[in-house]
């Protein structure tokens, strides 16, 4: 059972192609989690506008669905010059993730020799491919990442539910399928492991809180929403075993770039001792960088995101307020890197290595210099 | 010139008289930044609720409101019983912050001797001396705090502003008058010292961008609002000269127990060696406690707060709107402990000292065994 939620029809994946065969379908998330809201996507700038909008995010599922946003440009115009414009505006929609531009750069790579009749339908074979290998790579994430939960469950004995932590959403609604962070989860569940999961808020745009919380409930796995604030004193208290959180970037040295906060939790983390792990498709490593803090460009966004908090107001309404004076200023930085030090372990779908080169190499050689 | 807002007819402190000479006008902080709105308190009822709800918050406004909610109570009954009825009732509207108990317990020692006809105008007078020590040691806080500042302006060598990160509200609104972080700002401001503060927001109850925002917004100092979760990439990066927050309570040792999420700011003060103050009157020492983790009780407040976000929507209507999924568990944990051991000054009325038994005892030589 895919960990997608079934809406009735059919197994609901966060993304999939529509019944006319072309366009696509995504689960519009910033809808969640008041509403479960279908749109259809028909063309380049409906793509563009989904990932910029952050509608689709988390760092596997823009990369497909940029794929996909290259299919339906393609559909307009196959040609070199389409294809090269329709490959610089997806690029640009996020500047952060790195998923984005390998999906692109494979595509491009896979289609630019196609004669131009030919690589609409290439396109969608292509995409279709890196969803499913999406899906088969993060549920390996999740056996492996299942494997570190359950010796946390024997540590303590069995006689309590593993408390994890986790922050933003790596969970199948920021992949094709399963996710990263929450694979393990899910694939922990199904072994029988009884878990409770801390789910950081995650402001400014309340990912833990709005997506995580709702896929978490959708399957019936124990949680508590709390504060961003909060984790540090959670770990003084001995009441979490292990952190997972994703990554929206790894350089090759394990530097690991991730949303904003996640680098206060690990330091929290070391200094109590709690193994803090990062679950990651190898598609999500930057093989071309060491340092992150210096080298990885951070995306500010839009301050009115830290202004105003979106939500549903007692009438149902969704509605946004302000929650900061008229003529304060805001900042909005989207992620920070957690330096590699600070990480016990990466959870690929190869296994589980060492933050570090020599351990990113064990398991990728082929990328040995 | 006070820190206080001027409303037009003379200064606004946040505890006041009111014009009858017995009642009390309190500024209600839960509807600020949006409105100010000034409060009427005349009973222990009154009080009790203004501070349980919030509408008076911040270590020392607590204590000197809790001094007036005696006050109205003696006003009512003078016995004996009323007396001792009305400290326990007030001490037990908020658990962590020591100052509330330190008040009721000054108040009570001074007042059960006097015969029952004294007592309130004893109540009285004695209160309005509480505020008016608050207010100078606040002040005597901004001083010594502003010389770190002014050092740090230096070691910039004058070239720009001194970055200054805070967490949560510790201003005049959480005092009498000053406050006892932002104290240090307000001085240095006074001083010509060029500023530039980092406001966290300080979830779940957004004291930083409701309160602190809005008193730097007042007093024309530059300020930026961010996430609780934006701190630790923004010292990374060199954009913070020093961090300065309150406290609720101190231990012996020179462990601070303050809001949510500071251990975390002080964690990646550390890591990227940027100086970490915490400014304090001595009333929140709480000299028969040595360790802040084991020691100090955590108020646990409603789940509510982290659900639902308060702010006002676009129409100018105060609004809540919820940020989960319903049936999601929230848990809201309101101070959390940062060891001695992070803290690389305590900036008291007497100077500033090492966060440790021997940098207290330094100052409060009267405390020593």
């Amino acid at each position: 059972m895919p960990a997608g939620i079934d809406d009735g029809s059919r197994e609901r994946r966060s993304i999939v192609l529509g019944d006319d065969g072309w366009s696509v379908e995504i689960i519009d998330q910033t809808a969640l989690p008041h509403a479960l809201v279908v749109r259809r996507l028909a063309s380049l700038d409906d793509v563009a506008e989904a990932i910029t909008a952050m509608r689709v995010r988390g760092a596997p599922l823009i990369g497909a669905t940029a794929a996909y946003g290259l299919c339906l440009a393609l559909r307009e115009d196959p040609g070199d010059a389409a294809l090269k414009q329709a490959r610089a505006r997806l690029a640009a929609t996020r500047p952060t993730a790195v998923n984005l531009r390998w999906a692109l750069d494979d595509m491009v790579a896979r289609l630019a020799p196609l004669a131009a009749d030919a690589r609409v339908a290439g396109a969608y074979a292509r995409a279709a491919e890196i969803c499913a290998e999406d899906v088969a790579v993060n549920r390996a994430i999740g056996e492996h990442g299942a494997d570190l939960i359950a010796r946390a469950w024997e540590r303590a004995g069995r006689a309590r539910p593993v408390a994890v932590l986790t922050h933003c959403n790596a969970g199948w609604l920021a992949t094709v399928d399963w996710g990263t962070a929450l694979a393990a989860i899910y694939v922990a569940h199904e072994r029988g492991i009884p878990l409770h999961v801390w789910v950081d808020e995650t402001r400014p745009r309340n990912q833990g809180a709005a997506l995580t919380a709702w896929e978490l409930g959708q399957r019936g796995i124990d949680h508590t929403v709390i504060v961003d604030n909060a984790g540090g004193h959670l770990m003084q208290h001995g009441r979490v075993d292990l952190c997972i959180t994703g990554s929206d970037r790894t350089t090759a040295t394990g530097d690991v770039c991730n949303k904003i906060g996640t680098y206060l939790k690990a330091l929290a983390a070391r200094d109590n001792r709690v193994p803090f792990y990062v679950a990651l498709p190898s598609t999500t490593i930057d093989w071309t960088i060491d340092d992150g803090i210096a080298a990885i460009p951070i995306e500010e966004r839009d301050p009115d995101e830290v202004a105003r908090v979106v939500g549903r107001d007692d009438d149902g309404v969704i509605r946004a307020v302000r929650v900061m004076p008229e003529g304060s200023a805001a900042a909005n930085f989207a992620f920070d890197v957690t330096p590699a030090r600070l990480v016990d372990g990466l959870i690929t779908e190869r296994g589980v290595c060492p933050a570090s080169r020599a351990g990113l190499l064990g398991l990728f050689p082929e990328r040995q210099a």
